[in-house]
């Protein structure tokens, strides 16, 4: 959403645009553009930003744009810590594994599962608040707070800013806690760094799968499996040549990411640190 | 976003009234509205459709949007059922314990964590994916879900459709992956009714929490709890007295909502039926 003297295309055409960029093939996307379609189909992780702070107002926004969203049975399990204080952020910079885009973004938003609160209002009404204590609860205060989240991005890009998820945090959720002070019963679900995108470092539109694998019609069906990923290889290899990235297939890149525990960077032992931080998981 | 005669509201003033729908006391949004904001801040679930099928351009321009948010490293791992057979439907609300807006809305969507497709390219390449085994990839594939899920909410908003999340489909995953034939490694997180909303039965925005229980600054602080909660009661009881919904206090539906497991409506078995599915939960 970078401001330009030249008119803006609109319209077909420019859906038609935004398909060939995120499919590399062929996708009919119909003729309903309108500005909100246009800022998700545009979506980028922005992962190099300029050093001016992200404004007040930009973050009311979108953290009215995230309570806005959905929440399961109205609790609003959630919560996010705005973290601008550069000590900190590298300090939590370091549990991620010290990536650069934390080094450089102005704004590190940290996004909770959080039941505190319930288990408060619980409490004060003489219950042990018992449903708290089993996985469902701890996976609806992820799904909150991940709505929440993709709400605001949404909002910070339609203003003109840039994000990028830092799932990394989850490598030490206990380590993450101590230094945001979480109370018992708050999880910390994933990061997020916000700042205005460096125009010398123009982030590219990241190709994904043909919709027919992500879209099945009344029951699954993965027929089209095999054909699609070699389609998906080529298309995926392309976009890393152009953004000067390694050049890898994406099911060997799958293939790394998920195939041993190493992998994980220390997130096989999540369960053990939620239920010390006050998840039984029953 | 219904067309209208008159001019729409845009800048300060709107954002204003967004801000006072949806807090019902002083919020301070700033200036910068824009169209998606406008969007994302006049979210309400909608639970009274016209029978009116949602044009599968809409659905194709949603799923677009949901394959354009992030995914962690890029696996991809989710995908969607779009369900219009009303038997079908009809047997999935069994599951939600047969609620009205599932019978009446043309499309149900349903939300799938997929590890299938990773597994198999791990598979295809000699690899277990060892790492699939943990809870922080079923966990991985749930926020993939809800991220993806929330941007196809929004691009259904714009083009004047409106949805309803559905979590009681966690009600009996299992009975949900039998519906839809979803093969190992598959789970059902949510489901998300579609439709046009029915301008005889219009849904209210519902207030939310004041932003400073939901936007920490640096860390964790939760003093304001006690103060919010006496003036969130009254704003959600004048809320439910415009919508005709039974009155009760919020504390008092959060308490009702997790306070016993008989609450959980089945849910407290959710971490057996996930791995009977697939996900081993390490």
């Amino acid at each position: 959403m970078t401001p330009s003297l030249a008119a803006k295309p609109t319209g077909t055409d420019r859906l038609a645009a935004l398909s060939a960029e995120r499919y590399r093939q062929a996708q009919h996307l119909g003729s309903d553009w309108n500005e909100t379609i246009d800022t998700l189909l545009s979506h980028r992780s922005v992962r190099s930003y300029l050093p001016d702070p992200v404004p007040h107002t930009a973050v009311e926004l979108a953290v009215a744009a995230a309570q806005s969203a959905a929440s399961s049975s109205n609790l609003q399990a959630w919560s996010v810590v705005a973290v601008e204080d550069p000590e900190r952020q590298s300090r939590l910079n370091a549990v991620a594994g010290n990536q650069r885009q934390i080094a450089q973004a102005p704004l590190l938003l940290v996004w909770l599962a959080d039941l505190a609160r319930p288990r408060a209002i619980a409490a004060d009404g003489g219950s042990a608040g018992e449903g708290l204590d089993y996985i469902e609860s701890f996976l609806l205060g992820v799904i909150d707070a991940a709505l929440a989240a993709q709400n605001a991005v949404v909002a910070f890009e339609s203003l003109g800013l840039g994000t990028c998820y830092i799932g990394a945090i989850r490598n030490d959720p206990e380590a993450v806690a101590r230094e945001l002070a979480l109370p018992d019963g708050v999880f910390p679900v994933f990061g997020l760094t916000v700042g205005f995108p460096d125009p010398a470092q123009p982030a590219g539109v990241e190709p994904r799968l043909p919709q027919s694998t992500a879209l099945h019609r009344e029951q699954y069906a993965d027929g089209a499996r095999a054909r699609d990923l070699t389609g998906y290889n080529k298309a995926l290899r392309s976009f890393q040549a152009e953004q000067a990235m390694p050049a890898i297939d994406w099911t060997d890149q799958v293939r790394n990411r998920i195939g041993t525990v190493e992998a994980l960077k220390g997130r096989h032992v999540l369960a053990a640190a939620a239920r010390r931080l006050g998840f039984p998981l029953k």
